[in-house]
């Protein structure tokens, strides 16, 4: 590997060579109850056995009726009986007969509309009026009009969001086929790094990367399992990632943001027996990125800077970890916003540049204001909202240009 | 209670009503180790007890100078030592002195710069040369300039993304005050309601609102208990009630969609004792709603509807368990979009419609297609990608209308 990456790969031909070497998937499917399908990702698609409602409803209270017998709407009606909810009414109603029905209630058979309490004059106990007329089906629910028997409602690669377990529980599914979840491995490596129960020495620096990272797995939806600090050394950080790559799907080493640490990283992956597909890319921060495979697994260096860390996990691991998680079927809006730049920006020479933005608003427009601060400086991302892409080879952005704000999770 | 809700609140007036009888807060706080901090809302101002980095760091490989004794950059420079990682160096830079340094290294005293080594030409083992000037602190994070010792860092009432928990790590807080979870009781009533695991006789359906609101509870961080469904009798409905309230921060009672079951909850609510603040908004669909209040905790009426339930828990639940959870510090970025409307909807005559829509790119330019259905109709839930609020009083809002919508989470 090149000590001082003579040369970089622009971030989508990582991305592209990266794909031609791994495909990322779920592991396997679980089936679980259904109150813990919530965020999950569907494995199989869902066919209904059964309509839904799987009979005719009312959705007022109110009377059914024959709206195809009411020629003239002021005729009195002959109320024939009542519904009880939850019950199918034995009786069935006549030309000219109407019957009680709550919302929710199943009609009669012979109904086709349910008019509202409100629309009726009680003319006696067995006689009411209607006060305007009513339309076949009118404040009904047909029977299959929310799902129909055989239809396909949810496909596999959904996440469910509340309402679709909700269509899970009416369609009588207590569980659900879901895709297994991706274990991610996370190791901090850094012989200046100590855990945040330690006092740092002179020189030393608390390890943050653990938690960010971590924390955006979890967002994710992934399981992340950390292994703490590893001191720069390559036969201990290859005994690490042995026993981290028997149990996790996928290994982020956090570190090497010197070059001999960069160098331990690469060589401990080779040493496992991985294969280095991109090693270096050029965006910034995020330029030591280290792209592997090992059986099949991917292992990402990440550097050790903690904004560089968790850019690069946002333009990297994310996708990949989407495609572990079965997630095919995204609904991306509200991940971005346009927004005005507050300051001008760029130009990006040799790295296309990811700069942390926060979001204000002044008078009904939205401004994204610039977080000036070294890839080191974890307060940069406190403070911001979001980040905008500055891509290589373009002029400066001025001052109120509309750029795309990704939004942080 | 008027039995035909003769009167209707706007939903503006219902929540301002219910503002002065109830203030949502945390009922308490507990600490927490770091990594379960993910997602909570931070109970205290965070107060840095320390500079962050606590030294001048590096944020190059290179050699550690003098900038402001390098008059001329081409000048020799003797490299006095080499900075180890981890370790503050015990020798200091004196005038045309260098010392090699990592990135992440602490600068020896007398340094005021680091040079790339990419810009340094060796002349021999001990001399140096720079091949463009630097800056003083040119490569270098400042002691303080991430955070200052003594500064507020974060505050009460921020909700705790990757970045605040790795801050909180590099500031030692192994653990974390955070306001305690709200516990929410869900009880489903409907004499018509089964539960999945039951086939539904004719005439009934399965429980749906049991695992929507979970899940909406859930997804904003608090707890949801589950109760099952309750028979549509006074005096059952009271018992559940009074067992909820003793361990429930907030009680939702979805049903009575038909008035028999609209006035058993809200007789219940007045047997237990509650104070009953609202009941029926001008809102479509959600015109049932109840909101009371029972020993200081909120006792919500939700519609027996799917979709109606789903958007009064959005328009006033939501704010409600945001308060108690002691989210006063929001970021609201990304939680509507603009977008056109591809077909023209309203006008609201009296109630305020919440529609459903699905968004569509189409050419750049996002459309928001109205998906029409009945408020029983869960399919338009899964659909839909978020809402469209159609004001009472308004006109025709016309096809290709820009309007906001309010994102599902």
């Amino acid at each position: 590997m090149p000590r001082e990456f003579t040369h970089l790969l622009r971030p989508e031909e990582a991305k592209a060579l990266f794909q031609k070497a791994f495909t990322p998937r779920p592991r396997g499917t679980e089936v679980v109850p259904l109150l813990e399908a919530f965020g999950r990702v569907l494995a199989r698609d869902i066919i209904a056995d059964m309509n839904l409602p799987p009979f005719d409803r009312s959705t007022v209270d109110g009377y059914a009726i024959r709206a195809s017998d009411v020629a003239d709407f002021n005729e009195a009606l002959t109320i024939a009986g009542e519904v009880r909810m939850g019950e199918l009414p034995v009786f069935s109603i006549g030309p000219r007969e109407a019957a009680r029905i709550p919302t929710g209630g199943a009609l009669p058979s012979g109904a086709d509309a349910v008019v509202m309490q409100e629309h009726v004059r009680l003319l006696d106990d067995r006689r009411i009026q209607l006060t305007r007329p009513v339309a076949v089906w009118e404040n009904v629910i047909r029977k299959g009009e929310d799902v129909r028997e055989g239809e396909v409602v949810l496909r596999a690669g959904t996440r469910l969001r509340p309402q679709e377990v909700a269509l899970l529980a009416g369609l009588g599914r207590t569980e659900v086929e879901v895709y297994l979840v991706p274990r991610v491995a996370v190791i901090v490596t850094g012989d200046e790094i100590v855990p945040p129960e330690h006092f740092p020495r002179p020189g030393q620096i608390r390890d943050m990367n653990t938690y960010s990272l971590t924390g955006l797995i979890r967002g994710l939806g992934a399981v992340a399992h950390p292994y703490g600090i590893v001191v720069d050394e390559r036969e201990v950080l290859l005994d690490v990632l042995r026993q981290a790559s028997r149990t996790a799907d996928m290994i982020l080493v956090s570190g090497g943001s010197s070059v001999g640490e960069r160098d331990v990283v690469a060589e401990a992956f080779t040493a496992l027996g991985a294969t280095i597909v991109v090693h270096g890319v050029a965006i910034k921060p995020g330029k030591p990125t280290i792209l592997a495979i090992h059986e099949g697994k991917p292992l990402i260096g990440l550097p050790g800077h903690p904004v560089s860390a968790m850019v690069v996990f946002d333009v990297f691991v994310r996708e990949l970890l989407e495609g572990m998680l079965g997630l095919t079927l995204r609904r991306g809006f509200g991940k971005e916003v346009r927004a005005k730049l507050a300051r001008s920006l760029g130009p990006a020479k040799e790295r296309e540049e990811h700069v942390r933005v926060a979001l204000e608003e002044r008078n009904g427009q939205l401004w994204a204001v610039p977080i000036i601060g070294k890839s080191g400086v974890i307060t940069t991302m406190v403070k911001a909202d979001g980040i905008v892409v500055v891509p290589v080879g373009g002029a400066v952005l001025p001052e109120g240009t509309e750029v795309d704000v990704r939004l942080f999770d």
